[in-house]
């Protein structure tokens, strides 16, 4: 009898039809389990805090060589459910796509790869381990996701030698960008307090608004570097400047704003944090009004210089697809700035286009085009 | 038979007892028609777009001399009435105080004039005319108040000379200030509109909200002036800046913000508005993005200088009160803005303290000294 290799593509309608939108497991992660286990994966449930999250292990643990897929399961609401022209947990497919809440972010990345390491595994099984550590909770705080995971294997005394993160990284064409880092990001929300008053006695009240006005022309104006060898330059937006005084007569006590900052490796979040405070401060000197300033930092900026990982990545992506890739630390934060702490991790997937919108869909030969290059990293990685 | 002079407190208090909230005539312009037609006051109502508005004269339409009282009935709602200790209506004595709703704005103005101009012209019959021109709505919009009155009385022939506005003028003691004039005033409404986006990728979106910073960092750190003879600085208030953005990853398309203006001889409202507008401009150019500007003028500045008509007030306030009072042009804007087109006028009443607050209420004393100041101005204006 000979052996069927493993649809990523259907694998990928299954998971659809789980509704895990973070933080429910919705059958997904069990699904895996399953499907891994009954490959001669060692399963483990690393769930922490009611987030559930996944580890498979083929090989020994202790392997004297590891290669490791992350990825997460759970998905973002599926918003205006009115405005889909499908059922958005139906995992409808039409046109050569594969519709649903999670078709690119990312179920097919997860099915891909472990569509790639059963096949892998059991048809020429390596000198090593290969580990799978997934996630439900990416979207959501992922403080109990990737994290809690990796806190696990610690403990456990499991390791990956290398990660790849199977997100999608494609802005238009398949396999045109590998991700070896991302910038770091974080938020500041700014109160600036003054003395109401009557707007015809300004001088008895304290505005602080031109304080906040001040502030943020300030803050937006700093060229904050020319960008980095592997980085483009850190950016900062102010998101939101908000008062609520619909009186005119009346100077208001409190303005608030928000600033958002994607910084690359020539910061470290506090160094951007200190330049903000000494600025607020400043500002609040200068016009006798009192700044407050509350930070999160959703992640600092990380990177796997080139090298052996990228360059396996690389020339697995340009085998299968025909596109040589490039390597970018472009967008937004990802699981990889946990990873990064455990291993050296890239980032490779499919296009992303519609992830998080109405007509989530991925092009089914993306998917298999996707188990290929996972395989061929596999063969490359053991061979 | 002795006649009674007329007691302005009891008819605050009955003025207080008419419920006028703008633009609610509430009884309060009849009453006062059916005490000056009694008197020998020919009164006309000058109605317009449902505001009510009352005329009276005593003497001849044409008269060589006509001094005049101009005033208002109507008053600002009553805000939270639980947070009163009295009925807001019902014009209690207590503790030398008459309190309600237009205790002190300004129905006990009204009265006090109203009783000063009975009793002149009932005992001692000028040359000349008196005239009481009093409106239903001066809080509100005040287009159809004063303004109104002021055009059926230039349709109708009836002239002032000179005219005094009965609003509170004084801070803290009676007599202690007389208003010659008022600073204009103006708001302006900008909306500045760039491109939406992702805050990581600033440079894909136009933000706004640094244009708006600027914009009102430039408007509020400029000095209009320095002050005019009669008049203190002008004052700019940023009063608001609003944008509604609660997501840090995304850049707004649009931010809002007001400011106010209060403006005195050195300008007028044109000028401001240009300047505005060019501010505006050079910031939406510098940062790539379109900006709006909406004004509303409340009023120009305006001044009737020192001379006879402010000698002749000031003298009875010190006569009456023993305090030498001030000349000012502080405040907000005044009807006295409309009347500054048809005659000198100046603007001279008692304590305004709790005006438009809860438990607004008057010290009775003031009110009998009110009547006795303006009795002697009309005897010294005649005499
Ligand atoms: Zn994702
Ligand atoms: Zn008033």
């Amino acid at each position: 009898m000979t052996r069927q290799p493993t649809d990523p593509a259907a694998l990928t309608a299954d998971l659809i039809r789980c509704p895990s939108v973070t933080p429910e497991e919705g059958g997904a992660l069990a699904l895996l389990e399953a499907r891994l286990g009954a490959a001669g994966f060692t399963c483990a449930r690393a769930d922490r805090n009611g987030v559930a999250n996944l580890f498979a292990r083929w090989g020994e643990k202790g392997a004297e060589k590891s290669f490791g897929f992350n990825g997460h399961t759970d998905v973002v609401p599926v918003g205006d459910e009115a405005a889909w022209t499908v059922p958005p947990f139906g995992a409808e497919e039409k046109d050569g796509f594969l519709w649903g809440r999670g078709a690119t972010d990312m179920k097919s990345g997860v099915a891909a790869f472990a569509a790639a390491a059963i096949d892998y595994v059991t048809e020429t099984p390596p000198e090593g381990a290969v580990i799978l550590a997934i996630t439900g909770d990416e979207e959501g705080d992922a403080v109990d996701g990737t994290a809690a995971l990796l806190d696990w294997m610690d403990k456990e005394g499991e390791r990956m030698d290398v990660c790849l993160v199977g997100e999608p990284t494609c802005p238009d064409r398949m396999g045109e960008m590998i991700k070896i880092g991302r910038r770091g990001s974080l938020s500041a929300w700014f109160t600036i307090t003054g003395v109401q008053g009557h707007s015809a006695y300004p001088h008895r009240a304290k505005n602080p608004l031109p304080a906040m006005a001040r502030l943020m022309d300030r803050l937006a104006s700093e060229t904050l570097d020319e960008g980095t060898e592997h980085f483009d330059p850190s950016t900062l937006a102010v998101v939101t400047i908000d008062t609520g005084n619909p009186a005119t007569n009346v100077i208001p006590a409190q303005c608030r704003a928000t600033v958002n900052i994607r910084f690359n490796d020539a910061h470290e979040s506090q160094s951007l944090i200190d330049w903000m405070q000494y600025e607020m401060d400043k500002v609040a000197s200068e016009f006798g009004v009192t700044g407050e300033m509350v930070v999160k930092v959703s992640g600092e900026s990380f990177i796997t210089p080139p090298g052996p990982l990228s360059e396996l990545v690389a020339k697995a992506v340009e085998a299968e697809t025909g596109v040589a890739p490039v390597l970018s630390t472009t967008g937004g934060t990802s699981d990889a700035r946990f990873v990064k702490e455990h291993c050296p991790v890239v980032e490779f997937g499919l296009v992303g286009r519609t992830m998080h919108q109405v007509d989530e869909r991925v092009e089914v030969e993306q998917i298999h085009q996707l188990k290929a290059v996972y395989a061929r990293i596999l063969k490359d990685y053991f061979g």
